[in-house]
């Protein structure tokens, strides 16, 4: 269990829907716009505005959007697509959260015990994420998710505030498209080797890891990267490193939507997308920290499931024929390959 | 959590496919035909003949059958049928688990510490349950599900061998239909009453606390009985309850099925099932014991998720318009009704 889950968990408050979505999440006064947190926040923003707007003119529909606050400073701005031409359901969600964290979580966080923490208390955090799930019409089009995060405590009796980043970006296809996969990881790979040639292998590993469905043995998809947890260097060097990761994701997803989009496409190709739309489900609900504690801890349930896709489906038993193109993705989903 | 289920999650093994049913899934030689546990099970092998004996009749198609036994002993049948004209997917599940329970699990079955039972220790229990979902295409014909168990502990250093029975029967619709529910809650009503006037009213409260999907504040379904750990009488009278119960499952849904199986319907309401669906998706993965413990502990996957439905959705944000059928059902799952 990250970090991060358990901090947020502990942090969810009933909202209250506004009409009018602020500039700034951050607690008016007691914020620097230009401390870490500002930043990341007009990061996650403008992401989200540029991301909307990308996945908007393809598909030719406008995204509807709710934005609240909570009570303690902070609050949301959830954006939806649904019934696109192109995209049955996508949604992109920003969410700026003050709250408090066990003195058990804390310690996680710091690595050791702290003078005078006594297990009752709780310690300030910040948490900013944007989180995004898009899923297509057509079988040959796939389904991309995203999420980027970033954490703080506050100072507290002495110990210097932490932080951390989180993030990545991965891939959902029906069908493997050997092409498609080198231009999607290529895309990451070369923002990782960008800041450390060290993160894509690291990172490729841990999302095949983190986005496995254990009862199958099968990862949801065909991967990307993913990194939770992450202060080993100047907070510099990770916020820019996570800037250029959210500034890739219509660069590394988009194309390949295009390519894909009239695709011709069987019925059989269909009801196959329908089980992998299944297996999505199965990850999200059973396994996906940030889904599983949203849902046990009150959050905003349907920010939160906004990542279930429009329709999904189960068969018993079902095998594809052993050399058919779903048998192809079912090997590639059991025994992760390396595409670039 | 029941003890049912954490013995159940300490029992699981291998299973290998078997071409033979077999006449008993007891351990033969070791176990006798006439104890408790033979005749439960002959309970459940003969109800799972003719429940789906009842249900090919009305769909005009069959199941497709798959057993296997355990490397201890037990096994199970699963029986499916899928794509028939009347159901989208049945299914009837038969299992017969021999394990052993951890020595927490055991002293929480027995009410206190047992003499010499230390914590690495493991008690020997049996299992034996019957478990079915069917999912109607119909969205004016109902889901129904229903499971009844035994369990038991061997003796164990003196302490006498524990038992305890559970189950239940519910239904699922996506509208509200007084009369139906009348029958089927009627039904159940007065199976209960010939046996403790208590029973319907304590089992009825249970149901829908239990298949209560929490994040969203609302029940899976309408309700029905559900019981667990039961063990307050002579084990004589809740067999003849149990049984009882499985065998008025036909009478309970088959007329409600058959009455709606052909009703004609909208676009709107085949969507507004399949939001249902989804929300039957969302209970059996986040809360319902069996399935939860099942994909965490390695249980066969297959008859674990035969539950789901065939197809499910999902829509950001759905809320029907007051005064409609929909928001009807709603007001039903949000504030369980009493119908007889």
């Amino acid at each position: 269990m990250s970090r991060s889950f358990r901090a947020a968990a502990a942090a969810i408050e009933k909202e209250d829907y506004v009409d009018k979505v602020p500039d700034s999440l951050l607690r008016e006064g007691v914020d620097d716009p230009n401390s870490m947190r500002g930043r990341f926040e007009r990061v996650i923003r403008d992401a989200q505005n540029s991301i909307c707007a990308a996945i908007s003119e393809v598909d030719g529909s406008e995204f509807h959007q709710d934005a609240w606050t909570r009570a303690g400073g902070g609050g949301g701005i959830t954006r939806v697509l649904k019934d696109g031409k192109v995209w049955e359901k996508a949604g992109v969600n920003v969410s700026v959260v003050y709250g408090s964290m066990p003195a058990e979580a804390y310690r996680a966080a710091v690595g050791r015990d702290v003078k005078d923490l006594k297990d009752a208390d709780r310690v300030p955090f910040f948490a900013a994420g944007i989180s995004s799930v898009m899923h297509p019409w057509n079988p040959h089009a796939p389904t991309m998710h995203f999420n980027y995060r970033y954490f703080e405590t506050d100072e507290w009796n002495g110990v210097p505030g932490q932080w951390w980043f989180g993030g990545g970006t991965d891939i959902t296809p029906s069908y493997v498209v050997e092409e498609d996969m080198k231009h999607f990881h290529g895309t990451y790979k070369n923002v990782c080797d960008k800041h450390d040639p060290e993160f894509y292998p690291k990172f490729k590993t841990w999302c095949d890891e983190y986005f496995k469905i254990k009862h199958r043995g099968e990862t949801r998809g065909l991967g990307g990267i993913f990194f939770d947890d992450l202060n080993d260097r100047d907070p510099e060097k990770i916020l820019a490193f996570s800037t250029e990761c959210v500034n890739n994701v219509v660069n590394a997803y988009v194309p390949i939507v295009k390519k894909h989009m009239n695709d011709p496409y069987t019925e059989e190709e269909k009801a196959w997308q329908q089980l992998r739309r299944g297996r999505y489900v199965e990850f999200n609900l059973v396994y996906d920290r940030g889904t599983t504690f949203g849902l046990k801890t009150g959050g905003r349930i349907e920010s939160i499931l906004m990542s279930l896709p429009k329709t999904a489906g189960w068969e018993y038993d079902h095998k594809p024929a052993p050399g058919t193109p779903e048998a192809d993705f079912l090997d590639a989903a059991r025994n992760p390959r390396e595409w670039v």
